[in-house]
């Protein structure tokens, strides 16, 4: 088709007789406002800041993103998997809204590994990464009326969406002195019969803890006890699940569920270092049948009738990916991470203004304090890293975007050499602004 | 982690004082409802009723995706464009929420080639699919008391996603006997001040019609006009845009955006048969820049924020997918739909219950009427479609999935050899079950 000058549409400048056109729709207040909450809303607000005049890398130490780094690159069994899907010519196709059954049924068997009771591919929905599960989740459960215990600091997406979903959030603390355990009695406190469900996030984003799952004290069984209290769901983020490189192994919630039922969230992105493939998926854990019996099971599958898929070549390519990632690639990472992790506790605990409560033990970051009483000139943590980033040329995630005000979310998965630069850089600036005596 | 029986949680069978435990959550009827509303969900519906001893190949006529037949088996080039961003490894991160830069140019520069001016990648953003894409719109659209003008028939999809945001939908009707125009009069007559865009899907689904665009009576040009008088956008659906084999060729709604603002929907879906890949597009075809000052395109950023991304790697590749794919594929695309779209006509118009009131000219389906008088002991077209599957082994979309009780929305494009095997079991069991005179 060619239109242009030979087929020209007529103009239609001419103005509405009061001289102003009358158009209808307008934007979404409430939209706008709800992305400002998102974790990539907030790093956009703080990479405008950059100074294009420095000559230096921008570090980005504010996603959980290292897949452009060497060490991170994912396994060639990954990348095999999605060819072979591809060459194969069989995943052209729609797929089913739930997922396709080879796809959920290696991710039933991946999970029912760590589980003391066994999923069915049944128990399994994909979807287009883990935050189109915490879509779906927290849509399906936002009734009117209805409120969500968050934890505090906790991963901004949860916001934003019970926002748009008119969903009420409550949120507990975790407690830095504690190693980040959930402040059960404050939980305990927020909750009324409008209550449907908390979230737990493990290993922790933005903390970097890894909560204790089969020792004696068993923090997540109290948290599964506290949810039967309750009559609420547990939404377990696992998004980082196996990512733990200290004394805790990862245990997922999933082993409680017959305490309370559980709504697994879990991705390819983390353990295979490829968030940009955006394959995630949920999980029913709930050998009692609760979920089922409340409905809550068939308005998920209800919602993904009308939901956004994954590619469905990756679907194909998942268990091929799940069944043969040999335990070598898995250990590389977890040495990665480790390495990472020590070169960030090392540099921040050396800075004066600011206090680590907390050694990283999974996940990709860590929280730590700002003391601003001995900095000059910096108002607060979106300040102090707005600044860093103008000055600096690095990006940190600041508290307030994870519900704590004056703390920094450090993402500290990236290559040692940038790492230590970047934190050097923080160092630097931290100096620059420390408060003369 | 091996839990099981080294290390089980205590269990938790008691029931509450009352003798049932109290559980706050349950699930969302109108969630459940809405996806009723879903192609996928009606012919789940219909599917559930094949028989399991009938030997012959099941035959779907009721869905756009010809992906598994060899004869629609999408270019090398777009397999080999996927391949080379994986093996890139350049592709593995998160993307940015409005889509890749060099993506979103080349979708930008592809839809240009058919406009009269030139859309700068700014006015692209890429979404999970076309599905995805009427979501974001949508959702941007419902505003309270807002509603949307909708073509009768229709695609579902579009009243499943307003029934979620609570965007109440008017039906306009497109006309069978004048080729499935659309019935401004009555479109103007449903409009008021609440109404904020309008719907038109071109080529037609499920009508199989193309609007003339070019020529002196131009309908889409005068559906511009119409919305521009309304007050209102245009949301062009444009999934099988040059899908067009009869005597109008494909014109793009864009072309008048000078006249009324227009959102195009566009997808790889359908011209490269590749719908499982979900990629599709929102295109601002707004030359006024009308959708920018009224705060509609900033809400559709911001939506995005936290919506679905299509994989990082299938954006890397979307560049070499347009500007690679040669015409001699599409033209045996477009070929091979002709020869089915003749097979359809010639078939069914043989079929006396049958009524074809404009032989298909684009897209992959196209509406034939039942007269259900000449039959006996079929009631209406779901109960049509339901014994065609039980006892054929066919699948056939009834009208009332697309707003015509009555009709069927037959799906052409596949293979030659089964489409004719399919069409003449729809005749056998016609004629089956014809009224004895």
């Amino acid at each position: 088709m060619e239109i242009g000058s030979r087929d020209q549409p007529p103009k239609h400048e001419e103005k509405l007789e009061n001289g102003s056109r009358k158009w209808h729709f307008h934007g979404k207040q409430e939209m706008n406002r709800a992305s400002s909450l998102s974790v990539r809303g907030i790093l956009k607000a703080i990479t405008d800041n950059l100074n294009g005049a420095d000559q230096r890398p921008t570090i980005m130490l504010g996603r959980g993103d290292p897949s452009e780094y060497p060490c991170f690159r994912t396994t060639p069994i990954a990348e095999d998997a999605l060819v072979d899907a591809i060459r194969s010519a069989k995943f052209n196709c729609y797929a089913p809204a739930i997922g396709i059954l080879p796809a959920r049924r290696s991710v039933a068997d991946y999970l029912s590994e760590d589980l003391p009771y066994k999923l069915s591919p049944d128990d399994v929905c994909l979807t287009v990464g883990a935050h189109h599960a915490i879509e779906v989740i927290l849509t399906v459960l936002a009734q009117p009326g209805a409120n969500i215990l968050l934890p505090r600091p906790g991963y901004p997406y949860y916001e934003a969406v019970a926002k748009l979903s008119h969903l009420e959030v409550r949120h507990f603390d975790l407690l830095p002195e504690q190693g980040w355990e959930v402040d059960l009695d404050g939980l305990e406190a927020l909750a009324d019969d409008n209550t449907v469900a908390l979230v737990i996030i493990n290993p922790g984003n933005p903390c970097g803890n890894v909560f204790i799952g089969c020792w004696v004290a068993r923090p997540l069984l109290k948290v599964a006890e506290t949810a039967r209290k309750l009559g609420i769901l547990v939404i377990a983020d696992e998004v980082y699940g196996h990512l733990a490189f200290g004394g805790n192994p990862f245990v997922p919630m999933g082993v409680f569920g017959s305490i309370a039922p559980v709504l697994t969230i879990g991705t390819l992105s983390k353990r295979w270092i490829v968030p940009g493939w955006r394959l995630g998926w949920i999980a029913t854990n709930d050998p009692n049948g609760i979920l089922q019996k409340f409905g809550i099971v068939e308005s998920i599958k209800s919602y993904l009738e009308i939901a956004a898929d994954p590619a469905t070549f990756i679907q194909g390519a998942v268990p091929q990916i799940l069944e043969k990632t040999t335990g070598c690639f898995f250990q590389k990472i977890i040495t990665v991470l480790t390495e990472a992790a020590d070169i960030c506790y090392g540099e921040l605990k050396e800075i004066p203004c600011i206090t680590f409560p907390h050694k990283p033990e999974g996940s990709m970051s860590v929280m730590v304090k700002l003391n601003l009483l001995v900095l000059d000139g910096i108002e607060d943590d979106m300040d102090f890293c707005t600044k860093l980033a103008k000055e600096e040329s690095v990006i940190i995630l600041p508290g307030v975007a994870v519900g704590l005000k004056n703390w920094l979310r450090v993402t500290f998965a990236i290559e040692p050499t940038p790492l230590k630069d970047g934190l050097g850089r923080v160092k630097a600036f931290c100096l620059r602004h420390a408060k003369k005596e």
